[in-house]
């Protein structure tokens, strides 16, 4: 995407291929103030077509104002069809971009009002509505936080193999564990089943601990006990191996730039590499200045 | 705040000058003892102040000591309003301080009493007056903590981007899961509404866990049960980007003190720059006592 | 277990061993096609016969379904008497494959059933069918997650004495607030003994709060405050452990990656240890290329 | 305690110092057979006393048991003054023992079953009992595991000031919360007073959530979303905190290791710095063999 050719090549380019590269521009960089308008008109359509799926949910409100609501809805998904059908036309390759992750994304915003007309049940819809919120994280994408949130994707992604085995042994043993508190305690104290005690196991171990189910005998309580304390311990491991990566990516940042500072090369010998603090060049005897 | 050439300006200044520079000693600074009783006695005028404020609210307190409460509470804003009056004239500009951050603290110490003659329902100004606790920071920042918090505030504020994006995360995924569960639970188990399961959502993932809702089909505690292990396993990505950033300053500092142990510079040919218990000079061969 | 010599004697072996060598690759090994799909297949057994013995312990299910669960109870269990008979014939030593961890966890996969034959409250043998579950971490065991539960468990094991040392004082500080809670809020706020209220106390340090006991005298909510933050405080000694032991471990692991990479000999005095970026051999002065 | 002078003494010294020197031995070190057997049984009497003190404590065991609980109690006394009364013998300066942290803590251990004889409820000494488990410390103290707890409380203590700090911080936010939620849900929520309140907002804060008060209102969901969400951030302090102070420490340790192995000195001009890998002295030329 080197800029200066693109712009040699668009002086050449008919009428229609001039405007495309406008509207993109506006649309999925955030270089101009129209972009930055765009991307701030965006997100304010998104919480707001949010804040509308939200109430309608309260049923309160929904007896009062169910009407304008669903009248409100239908403005959010009107507005973002036709985003949507901008974004098809503004990029080079449209189905390249309906079948990305974003794409995808933007298709589901409006799908499910337009069903809504076909079906029953269509508010079986509304975490398919939730996923707008989704696209706010492209608006910031474009902006400042993009390289904050490559580090942290980088982090868990460099650890993903040490999560997926620290997430298997914590199932594990919420499985077993589980299991030994169905014997314990019964059905009578709430453990009605292996898999809703492990599901009161993932509570336990997790630190979470509603307190919906709870173990009332002394064995039960013992081995809860013991329970929690190894969930506490354990706690340790995931942060540990994201600190750890966060940790190395920083060293690499910190060591790219300590080698740049370092590579200013000997004005003599041209050497590349000058030891912390050298005063004379290590491998031509050079005083630097 | 060079103290050398201030002593000498204030035995030309007027008498007047040299009174509220000894007054802006006594109040802002502490390093007399008589600055240091006055942060002391300000220390416990606020926790007696607080104390107060909260006894009043235990109803039973309220009832046969109310009277006696309210006359603290006058005598204590009559000390907070000498203070704060003290404070105007001892700083240079008064404007600046008034406001300072802290300046609007002091304000808001006092105006809730004040404001309670005029107005039915003073009692909803209690958060104002818990304000004032605040002003322990100030106490503190002139002592030996400073440096403390400091550099707690320097980490926060180096991966401050990071936490928007860790933040901004958390309340998409609990966005989403929140809708999921008002649609699988539904309004008879809890979930009545989408920003009550959101609620809930945000309750798991933190692991507070109240129990006030809980999930109770077995769809409900399998999809909970995933939230909570994410849960578990995000938490680890503030601490891994405190620990970082604390680690950070942390090397800076170390690294600062070891240059400056080796800057001693060489005798002879005076570098500064010694290598780790090197015998002789590396630039000149000097050997080293 | 060098596989050269091992392949030149199975030349000579009689058929018989060659059957052994053949059934033992596909069974403990992961690197044929064949030996690929039995882990699969097996993977899945497991997860089958888990499900299995969870659903029979929901109620409703157990009704309707409890004698289909229960021939299909068999057949796993019939599956995994073959699979042990396969493992102890495959293997050079059949004893010390059977007193191995897995080979005992192989053999508590089976005996519950059989054993259920002959002895009545044959569902207390449950925990010992969940046990089954820790076999998947041998199918892991051969794959690619070998590395990092290894990274993982070094990191425990290395730092295990100061866990120790950290759950003595968990149990300790719980034993005594316990105690402590027992007397301040007494049995009618639901501290009945001490050993309860010590169970409250881990429920309270291990930030878990079920909320089945909760202080409710004012003394006792202050004492409970004051356990909390405390809870949260030293919570961050496990992760600092792990994380410093992780860390060693990447350091290590950095450090010998670095020096397999320093470690090209010089092409003239062979030397191998050159200094980072160095343009000379700093042992004979030749010039690298 | 150079241990060769005092053996030379010692022979010199009369009967009773020798006989006191060995009873030193037994009691405070943990060297020969007879002082591990020694700390061994000790470690049992303070576990079972422990459990005769928690026993007694729930009411169905007290009312079938307890006198013969109270008998236990009288011998573990008797045992305890005995060994008290051994170890003011023992030492060498009594009066230091008897106001040492570990002197107290074992006269208390002893105290309370004597003043039960006099007092009427005496059972509100149990706490006092309760610190016997404390004793366990020194145990391990005296064992391999006397660096692991140094090093955490090195850790403790290195960071104490930021931990004060971050403890503050806690503790204030806890009250401005806590003061608002008592405005927003007020008393019939559960929120009956601002100490109440206080509280609540520390169960939020620190994540362990009780459940037993839980905001009712939109608002006051609103708030505690918001609040837990600082919590979940801010748990990320200490960690870090603690995380960097163990990492520093570890890094000492790897240094002076490092350094130790680096400083056997060259044997031709005996400098003590070599570099890692060097094959010649840098500072005469010598080759190492």
């Amino acid at each position: 995407m080197n800029p200066q050719p693109q712009h040699l090549k668009s002086e050449t380019r008919p009428l229609h291929s001039v405007w495309r590269k406008y509207l993109y521009d506006v649309i999925f960089e955030a270089d101009t103030p129209l972009a930055k308008g765009f991307d701030l008109v965006l997100l304010w359509v998104i919480i707001l077509s949010m804040a509308a799926v939200m109430l309608e949910s309260v049923s309160d409100i929904e007896i009062y104002f169910g009407y304008y609501l669903r009248i409100i809805e239908w403005i959010f998904t009107i507005l973002f069809t036709i985003e949507y059908i901008a974004r098809l036309i503004a990029v080079r390759h449209p189905l390249q971009y309906a079948f990305s992750f974003f794409g995808v994304v933007d298709l589901l915003a409006v799908i499910p009002t337009y069903l809504s007309l076909f079906l029953w049940g269509g508010q079986y819809l509304l975490v398919i509505r939730a996923l707008r919120l989704l696209r706010i994280f492209r608006i910031l994408k474009l902006g400042r936080y993009v390289n904050e949130s490559q580090v942290l994707l980088s982090a868990l992604q460099a650890s993903r193999q040490k999560i997926t085995v620290f997430l298997l042994s914590v199932v594990t043993v919420a499985t077993i564990m589980g299991t030994l508190m169905y014997m314990v305690e019964g059905g009578q104290n709430g453990f009605t089943s292996i898999p809703r005690s492990i599901y009161w196991a993932i509570v336990t171990l997790t630190t979470v601990g509603y307190g919906d189910i709870a173990p009332k005998t002394v064995i039960g309580q013992t081995v809860s006990s013991f329970i929690m304390i190894v969930g506490y311990a354990i706690i340790a491991i995931p942060t540990g191996i994201v600190t750890v990566e966060l940790s190395n990516l920083q060293d690499k940042k910190n060591k790219a730039a300590a080698e740049q500072r370092q590579s200013d090369p000997c004005p003599k010998c041209h050497s590349l590499s000058r030891d912390m603090g050298a005063l004379f060049c290590k491998f031509c005897g050079h005083a630097f200045g």
